[in-house]
Order: C-alpha cells, then structure tokens, then sequence
C-alpha cells in the first residue's frame, strides 16, 4: 500500500469549510469583552481563556487528525513543526515558524508573524496583562495533551503589547503512554 | 461611468480571508458554555447572545458594504434577499431563502438549512429555553440598524428544538432617516 503522505497545510485548508475570518474575529472579540465585563480580573480572563481553548483544543485535534493525513508524528520536534506548518494554516488559515530549540529537543517557539484573532484590536490601560490570544496556548495544549503530550505553553512575545511578533513558547513536560478506551490487538 | 454590480455571495466569499468552520463553530460553543455557568438563567443567557451579535453587527456591516458593493437596497424587501443571499454565504458560508413576506412588505423569514454554528450540538434537557444561534438574530438586528432599519429578529424554528429548518423572523419597526457624522453636501 502506498504510504499515506501528509498534505501541505494549504491544500487542507482550501478542502476545509470556512467562515468569514472578520466574523470570527468579532466573534473571538465578544468573547474577551465578556470575560473582562463578568470576571473583571485581568489574570481571570486569561485563565478562562486558556481552559476555553483547552477544551477546544481536545476536539479540534480530531479535526486536525481526521483531515490532515498525518497519523504520528515521531519525536516532539516533528510535532512543533506539523503544528506551525500545518495546524495553523488549517484552522486560522496563517502559517507559524519554529525557533529557539533548547538542547535536548524539549522546548521551543512557535513564531506567528499573522495572527486574524488581534485584527482591530487595541489592549485598553487597564487590560495591560491580559493575554488577548490565550485561548491559542489552551488550544496546543489541549490538542497536545490528547496525543500524549503533556505541555506548559506560554507567550514570550504579543504584539499587542508592542512585540514585534507572537511567539508562544511551548514546553514539553511529559510524554505521556496513549490510552485507548479500547484494547488494541492485544 | 459603469454601474457597479454587486457580486455573488460565492465569489465574495471566496475572495475574503477565512478560518476553518470547526474552529468558530468550537469557539462560539466555548462562548455559549460560558455564558450558561455566567449567568444561569437561559433568558439572560439568550439577552447577551443577542447583545453580542448586535455589537459584531454594528462592525460588520462596514465590511459587508465595503466587500460586497452593494450600496443601497431599495426597500426592505430587496435588503433582505441581500441578506440571505449574500450576507450569509459572505460570512458563514451558507445562502439563506427569504420566506413568508406580509402584505405590505415589512415582515417576512429568513430561512436556512444548513448553520455552521451548530455541528456537533445537542441542547441538554435544562437548556430547552435556550436560543442557541441567538447571536445570529443579534447580528442582523445590529447590520441592519446601521443602514437605518430598526428590526425586531425573533426565531420561529429551530432544529436543535426538533424543527426542519432554522427560521428567523425579521420584521421591520421604522426605517429611521440616516444620521452621518459629518454635513453632507448641504
């Protein structure tokens, strides 16, 4: 049988269903307005965003499985690599880069130049600490954690806090043994 | 000078930039959630969708109009057929039908089969009362005071409440005279 070769983030995208990206930038926007209006502390809303993105990041990977052809990745470097290459082109239609590997493969930045959540938006005085983006780190580590990867994933750099690019720093804490609800061919 | 033509909602939408429908549709059932543990009450919870989608509303139409040239609809009953035939397929990707019209022209449905916000759900038996694409009502409320029509958008049926389609009611209040910011030609 002939091996089954990942497609390039591109071609998954334009094969996927879509909305309007304004829209889902609104939408994402109502979203935070809502938080910071019921929560009030900055350091809540991010916490709230980043569990949000966490259980969406638990599902969306079978989206992500499902429509990419890539079954296995062989090592955490590979994985980085597929999720800026190709997990974000599919889902924000933008793509992200992989820098600042540390010594032993287990951390690194995964760089994104684009970024469709932030069109329009400006950080007010009083939201100076707020992670406008976190649902993004929940998303990874969800998504992660459901291929056995258990992740801290945290921002290095926000434009929206005057960087000149989103870096997310994504850590590998553990690698954890899959567990099926079913038994294999045991 | 040539007229300008409207384009179809297709070739608009397939010229604007996009994400992948999973990811809203994931992300607006986060807000939703949300909302649910908030504010407990299903009525609030259906008030502050559709104040959410009156305030992407009042955004997105600037889009809309800058996207789509369309400039001015004649009356009510062309603005609708916009709406559901390029609004819709603008943004989520779907067209709409228009349906139901009155008598004299100032109520009728918009109706559509297919609504990327809702893939994957099914209401729980204490969020019967729930409206859950109330943002959607909110969204067109909003559009459409921006060009000087006050509505009231109520859902008549809905198939995550069993229904076949998914309804809207949009009937007209006053079209109230536009308001510009600055002196026109006087």
């Amino acid at each position: 049988m002939a091996p089954v070769v990942p497609r390039s983030g591109d071609s998954i995208f334009a094969n996927l269903e879509h909305v309007n990206a304004e829209l889902f930038t609104l939408t994402y926007g109502a979203i935070v307005r809502q938080l910071i209006t019921d929560l009030e502390e900055v350091d809540e809303v991010n916490k709230q965003l980043d569990q949000m993105g966490y259980n969406i990041g638990v599902r969306l990977i079978d989206e992500f499985l499902a429509k990419s052809n890539i079954s296995r990745c062989v090592d955490f470097k590979e994985t980085a690599e597929v999720i800026a290459k190709v997990g974000f082109k599919m889902f924000l239609g933008v793509t992200a880069s992989v820098i600042n590997w540390d010594a032993d493969g287990t951390s690194c930045s995964i760089v994104l130049e684009d970024n469709p959540l932030v069109d329009f938006v400006e950080l007010p005085d009083n939201c100076q600490g707020l992670h406008y983006c976190n649902i993004l780190s929940g998303v990874l580590r969800g998504a992660l954690e459901m291929v056995s990867m258990k992740t801290e994933v945290t921002w290095v750099r926000d434009m929206l806090r005057g960087d000149d690019v989103y870096e997310l720093n994504v850590k590998l804490l553990k690698q954890v043994p899959e567990e099926y609800p079913y038994k294999d061919d045991e």
